[in-house]
């Protein structure tokens, strides 16, 4: 038989089809097929029609190796999946007593009979493989015939994600020979999205016309371009040599704004250099409100090295509980370059941390002036040794302002720690 | 002309079939499409490539009444749209002097020409409406070929989004015979979705048979319940009336634990309480380390009724800024109802707010104990009437557990905002 190299995604379910649901089934299953050396030709949500579902599924057997549904498994009569296949591929459904036993037995530990809809679950068509599912009634179908693959599965993550795990990508491994996809990340902050590829063009762009090529993809967020390299085939250990040949020639061209190569946060990235240092650190916000001590507190185990923080919202706090003098902001503003020092500086010595970090600005939408337009941020980072402070002005609404200002104290904190 | 009832919407573009690119365009499509009365039949999305392109493109004109593409309308050989369409329709492409004009002069206002390859851009297919980008060199199209619309699109959503609002609406409008989708919104906090589901459920059903008939959805996020009231017609005033009475019945049988039927969420809520009373309110949080006060702030003019807080992460924050007695902690523990207390009465003395709030608990994954395991959290709300504190236990991992808790103290200042 061929080998698979393209894949077809189809999610089914009308609750797909509103403005308020994403099928995020299809982002697990593309990265999943993509390291087995897989494309992903075409993903599609359609609704519980069987007119529908069954013209979505002859275009999609006309074209790819392998076509992988999720949802329609359940015991309704809105679950068309297993029908629609079988009548497709001219296969006859049969009853399966060992699935049937399998789902009356988890009826059964919970003290109930299998209501009678639920034997429609025991249907499979014949010839497939019935893929278990430990954490749901809907069994997954497997089918080969000649040489494409039809696997279907149910719709909730928590049951199609260790189903595909533990019996699909095995199976799919045997069709694949050998060929995998390798991966890095490079993440960047600091830089545009046009900065970014101005310096790193030339390099990928060569990369990628090499003897062994790797593709390039470029993803910016607000404050954080991230450079995803990739290359397929069945010598790993070339490709994997390769990859890292292209990571450090844009390690270097790129300088220090990589903060990381092996796939870490930035929050994570400083939480190391604090926790390798031993230090604890302190926060003033005022704009971010509280979303810079909620990154530094996402990684587990931060208690180690986050002591807490101010947030100083209203002036009188920055007063009261941090020290500011009330001269220097009535001289200077509550969003200066002095107004962020004295906020760094007065949460370190406060809370007797090693390292502070302050964050004042004006996110927006109300706010702003002429001198200081919505935007306008002050950082300020503070040790024993001294005091680094800097103004940014960063475009849009008022939650990309305050990501963009957690993400450049978050900065500021990396490179003290790296050089201090 | 027959009017239009049914959508397929087809995202172009290789980047969207990555693990890690969500096509948020067909949300706000189906969004206003449903506003309209217009259900969205299959959504997809496919390749820059012309075979794809061609097939994916001839199983929807075969199926539905209207076709909106997003992509694949840029200068470059990549961008194939404006040709398959052109192609399946059977249609020429022309120049457009008019259009080429305008791309000409967005190029000369940045003092650039406009480079041979954006030519491209001003050929469209003979009878096609051109529909004009303010945000970008890339132009909409508009083709009706007897019942049958197909809109292309750009795909950067704000070059998109106001071409389809501003010039693609009101043509849809004309074949919609006044019909539009009307819809409300409940949002509950404090019960799981089977709560919600077992006390509204018999309402809904009897709504969704109704002479008038009103579609129920039900979504769930950590913390937060919605019920989403939808009904189509052309009767605004009718189905209005039908929908508040809905909307009333399920308010009364589900109570107080109803936070908001206007569509404004929990921190808008609290903000408008704390607003309406002249109110400042102070934050104490641990476990959550930042993320009730981050969603606080969230609402645009919140420095009008938040003054701030104290992250308190490590035990000796909370003793030196919140004033919590070390033996209280030795005591009881610093995830107990006595610390609780402790810190938002401390954190609203020190900061001189009318209420106080705190959050002290174990987010995971490390922490847990036989007596408070992992998601043990205790809120507590104080104001100079009164505390009140109460212990939860949120299941799921470290995001959740916090999410949760962030939702519980806003649910509770809520209550204590209502009532005191």
């Amino acid at each position: 038989v061929r080998p698979i190299v393209t894949a077809d995604i189809l999610a089914v379910g009308s609750e797909l089809l509103t403005p308020h649901r994403v099928d995020t089934n299809s982002l697990f299953l593309t990265g999943r097929l993509n390291d087995l050396g897989i494309a992903v030709r075409m993903k599609s949500a359609i609704r519980d029609n069987p007119r529908e579902l069954t013209a979505a599924l002859t275009n999609a057997l006309s074209n790819a190796d392998l076509i992988v549904t999720t949802g329609g498994l359940g015991p309704t009569a809105d679950d068309l999946t297993r029908e629609a296949v079988a009548d497709l591929l001219g296969l006859e459904l049969v009853e399966r007593p060992d699935v049937l036993a399998v789902i009356q037995e988890r009826f059964a530990r919970r003290g109930a009979a299998m209501p009678a809809i639920n034997r429609r679950q025991a249907m499979a068509p014949e010839g497939a493989i019935v893929l278990p599912n430990p954490n749901g009634t809907a069994p997954g179908l497997l089918l080969e015939q000649g040489d494409r693959m039809v696997v279907l599965l149910p719709g909730p993550p928590r049951e199609m994600q260790p189903m595909f795990d533990g019996w699909v990508v095995p199976r799919l491994a045997d069709r694949t020979r050998g060929r995998r996809l390798h991966r890095r990340v490079l993440k960047v902050t600091g830089r545009s999205e046009s900065q970014v590829e101005e310096v790193a063009e030339p390099i990928y762009a060569a990369a990628g016309t090499a003897e062994t090529p790797v593709e390039t993809t470029i993803l910016a967020s607000p404050g954080q371009i991230e450079l995803h390299l990739s290359s397929a085939g069945d010598d790993g250990q070339t490709i994997g040599r390769v990859l890292d040949e292209a990571v450090a020639r844009l390690a270097e061209a790129l300088g220090d704004v990589v903060f990381s190569v092996d796939g870490r946060s930035i929050e994570e990235v400083v939480g190391d250099l604090l926790h390798r240092r031993g230090w604890r650190v302190a926060v003033a916000e005022s704009c971010t409100g509280g979303a810079l001590m909620a990154r530094l507190t996402d990684v587990p185990g931060a208690s180690a090295w986050v002591l807490g923080g101010v947030v100083a919202y209203a002036n009188e706090v920055k007063i009261a509980e941090l020290g500011v003098p009330a001269g220097l902001i009535e001289r200077h503003g509550a969003v200066s370059e002095e107004t962020a020092g004295a906020m760094a500086e007065g949460v370190r010595a406060r809370l007797h941390a090693e390292i502070g970090v302050s964050i004042t600005g004006i996110a927006g939408p109300g706010g702003g002036s002429p001198e200081k337009p919505v935007g306008t941020v002050v950082v300020a980072v503070t040790t024993g040794a001294g005091t680094s402070v800097r103004r940014f002005w960063f475009p849009g609404e008022r939650e990309v302002v305050r990501r963009f200002s957690a993400m450049a104290a978050l900065d500021m904190l990396r490179r003290a720690l790296s050089t201090s």
